[in-house]
């Protein structure tokens, strides 16, 4: 469904960088579930830059709820919320219109839509149209707050710096919703600063590991072989720009263990499943078994440098150099964490509102 | 669409362990793709058991092609293939039906059937279902070669062994297409080998991982945000049992790395894009650039083990110790290899019809 | 989604009138749905042709479950059923190959498949692929009746003879479940049995019109603009060969009648809504109220007459005429009226599922 | 999809009659099709009020451009169009809040939204939401034309005044394009225009019957069985607030015909298939045969009238009278023909991007 994900819960996303506004439409939400404004505000400011390790640009992001909600409740009907572009500076991108900056969607996009794209600040491929996934995103986390269910994302690495790992999964996610530069432990994150700072001031970018929890979520929600959690959530997840990996639980380094050790050894504990360990990350045959969900997305460093590069002009069809001039981040992970909080959301609520009916994320 | 995956060519299993037949339907292929019944054969050889380190089951993987081919091509309308199940012994499972086997979907299809679920042999999530997949992914195969499209995956890692990485990707990917246990390097194979008999005479079992190319992808193809290459083939592929974790291109790698390194420095070559590195797996925004798709599948330990295990039983809701009778695979890294190929062709089939119409692949 | 159709319970169809066999796959019925097979094979008998005012082919229409079905109840996983072809006779259909039978999709099949369409016997347009949906919808009829749903349809008219309007819904269509041939009157059952041998004395056909009630359907179920009552089924019911048209409640009579006498004067009985008057067919806004569903389908005269007719043969590309030979129903009407209540009953399962959640049919 | 339709072009619909505004998003949409503004403003404007036998609700259907248009020309990606909401009166809704006017969505949305609907107005239910669709739509309307493919509808009945039928279709649909109140004769129109305003007179309303024609599609678009022109135009159609019916070709007359009349005799014609009749309405097995495409739409009576109705009121649960004073049109049927003419190019840009591909509207 190209700008569109979901089935019973679906996400479209409309913008450009440098067009009118960004923004989403999220149809098939539960009536009557709480929308605070504020909440809203406050889950888009997570997506701002922080301190002087973020590009310069400086919009408010006010946005703009053109339907949906009704008395600050969802009406069941589709909430669209526009982010309106204010400060752009389009002067910057004419130059280098056919220079593919490397990393960037450029070529690609100029190979699909044959010139035709608003190719100003990354058009409908900058990370900017996430401003209206957070948007909408902040209604899908309020509503799985109120049912128990909640979501919470780590820098796990940036600059191969390590954060501490997950331990108490409540305390842990608890204490993210409040940080702006959202690590476990404060020092490690200090040293990312640093790293980004030193990168940033070397002309370059570094990227890092997202790594998200999820508890409350109740057992036997997914659906088998295309529709399970794990195809879901990865399908959502590498829309995200500079995505290119996900795994669950322990992933990738389950290949090299041995059986004996990557099963998870059920037990009940108060009538819910357990295990000592949870390897599978919460996930057996694409259905919860309620225990946490466990993922990590790999972030490929931003690929706006400043560095002098090697590229293409895709319009004069020669080789040519790059320097770019626009304004860009040297590390979007921090800045990308709501952004894995707020489509994990909603791809949750798509698939309790399967699972249960349109009715009972607002019951 | 729960059991079903894609928007132009639309695949959709069916079937259980021990029911009558497993299957699948492929959906919207262009007319007039030649199929060889022994291609077919072929492919679903690729899904067996090899030597000793595999399951003892011998199953002939018959199939009969139900709908959908005349003449010895395709029609245009479903393809449906059904593989009927013949040496099952149900006997085998029902002792311990509740018993949920630690790193299966027992008790998650417990918790979302209620107990409805065919649970002998693993039901609706048992391995055996792929080989619908197979059955009907020969045809993507076969399509996609014709246009001059190849897709090939070799065994990356099993059981800590790692296999040589890919070089002259035309070359290997040929190779690979001949041979039942993919590596690259046959003594890194001969290596593999061993340790997965190790493991089986332990009662355990290992993991591992795949890593596939695709050559011939023209540039242009994906859609933006949730329909680009990495957020289908990721869906289709987390359906795969085992499967944990994918990444494209550099993939996890790229978070330590600079921008300045992870960049695919861009350069024309006789008109096509090329680059030093491809670091973004032949994909920028969700779109090929034309460069060599590169991605790779964890696949976890087989979790069937001989070793006993502490688990549930969750219809007694107590805790028990499992021993494991039925046959089991100490290794299902190489079989689950046609698997990938079959489900990637199927995916960019769909991707490309989405692309060029619904006749471009039989033209 | 071409041959499937469905958001939360998804039919998909396949099968070519003289390939291996015909069938469907239904997707995502709840689990725990009795499934009795004499109650799939008396549906199937409703399909077959009566007495001698229908075609001699004479199939037994035997179904095989390949999947989905365990113990005599749904697992809540595919389920497949395939009607396989057995008394087909080929060799009728090679000569015409290319003159394109008026009414038929003969020509426009081949505008689409480019030639490699299965042409015998209508192929993948055949009413035989009807035999799929009825077979797997009779899980559907099964699990609304459980639910106190029922669904029933009868011949409002066929060769302009006319049968009895409604009257008693639930004992109407407690009356047309007995009956091979769905007239409320007999006597007009007999004077439409009269013309239709009539017609076929004479090489032609007739058509008719099928309405149909439906009871029981709680209010509240439908979606807003593009999933309402009438959006699915207007979609499914002109997928029946042969249907022309679908109004509901008093349809296209409406459009002469005034506001006053249109509307649907409401009044609360027994806490359930009703209205004097049902022109709106139980369906505002696309949503259910609570009052019984009426619509009614345009079924046009069987195209495949006996008489000369002119056409063209697309092949040679030139003018010519047909004189059928193959077996032929003078009327399909009678025939068609399971297929209306099969596919209603799918598409009301798929609209109480995305209602109410995965599981409420099994309840 | 709820409030979304189309496979590879993609409405989704947003906004309440009173929110903030309404809107769509066109998806899929090739790249490169001009998008003339006024264009747009002057569909929008066909679905105005007319003279004094609309609403006086006096609204200048302004509307944003927030999305895919870059240039004056269609980018690829999704367009969205926003018409705020400007001209409402919510002091007028409040009173009669759970009065469930009969023949509108009042008690259903109810039902199904618990309450948290936005009732003012009508809500998301209300035909003002179509604005949305027209101004997308008109992209839609103009990439057709380009191809030389023409949609036009008149106002075949209202208050059981007949409009003349279709002639030669190239110069009605060219006439129909220029009349805000769309006949062919104008007589008729005059006499409709009477017989509206003295149902107005006496506080009530009337319906009609919309026909449409499309010239110029070529032969072999559609898909069997659940995605060909009749499932998906039927879908749509039945989108529009008050449509009951929909019939192609000849449609219900057919049903009293025999298949010798019925069926339409073909014949090439300077290589095009043509035939005396076009009673299957230019498809054939839900694929165009490339005669001109002919479907109709019941349109009921306006269900706001200022007569004096019974209802019920659903929060006290008691039986009431309601008074309509909001304001209201006595006839939408002239109305609705450019939200009829706009989701008909909408479906079949769809079906035309699922045959040729993304990129052929735009060529």
């Amino acid at each position: 469904m190209k700008n569109s994900i979901g089935s019973a819960v679906i996400l479209t996303v409309f913008g450009e960088s440098h067009g009118n506004s960004v923004g989403a439409v999220l149809d098939g939400m539960a009536p009557g579930i709480e929308v605070d404004n504020d909440f809203i505000a406050s889950q888009l400011l997570l997506r701002r830059p922080v301190g002087d390790i973020s590009t310069p640009r400086r919009e408010q992001d006010e946005f703009v709820i053109e339907s949906g909600i009704f008395n600050g409740k969802t009406t069941g009907t589709p909430i669209c919320i526009a982010v309106p572009n204010t400060d752009t500076r389009s002067a910057d991108y004419s130059e280098n219109r056919a220079k593919a900056r490397p990393g960037h969607a450029d070529f690609t996009a100029y190979a699909k839509y044959h010139g035709f794209e608003d190719y100003r600040g990354g058009g409908h491929f900058s990370g900017r149209v996430t401003a209206g996934i957070v948007a909408v995103g902040a209604v899908a986390v309020a509503a799985l707050r109120k049912k128990g269910i909640f979501v919470g994302t780590h820098i796990s690495s940036a600059a191969d710096i390590h954060d501490r790992p997950f331990a108490d999964l409540g305390a842990d996610i608890s204490e993210l919703s409040k940080k702006q530069f959202a690590v476990l432990d404060e020092s490690a994150g200090e040293n990312m600063i640093k790293a980004i700072s030193l990168a940033k001031a070397e002309g370059d970018s570094v990227g890092g590991v997202l790594e998200t929890a999820v508890i409350g979520m109740p057992s036997g929600v997914g659906e088998p072989w295309f529709d399970g959690v794990e195809n879901m959530l990865s399908r959502a997840l590498f829309g995200i720009p500079a995505v290119k990996g996900v795994e669950f639980g322990t992933g990738f380094e389950l290949c090299g263990m041995r059986g004996s050790s990557a099963n998870d050894c059920f037990a009940f504990k108060d009538g819910r499943l357990t295990a000592p360990t949870n390897n599978n990350g919460g996930i057996n045959g694409g259905i919860t078994n309620g225990m946490p969900l466990i993922f990590r997305c790999a972030v490929k460093p931003t690929p706006t440098i400043s560095l002098k590069q090697e590229t293409v002009d895709f319009i004069k069809g020669e080789n040519t150099l790059l320097e770019a001039r626009g304004r860009h981040d040297p590390c979007i992970v921090h800045r990308a964490r709501v952004v894995v909080d707020s489509i994990t959301a909603i791809v949750l609520c798509d698939m309790l509102a399967v699972r249960y009916g349109t009715d009972w994320l607002g019951e």
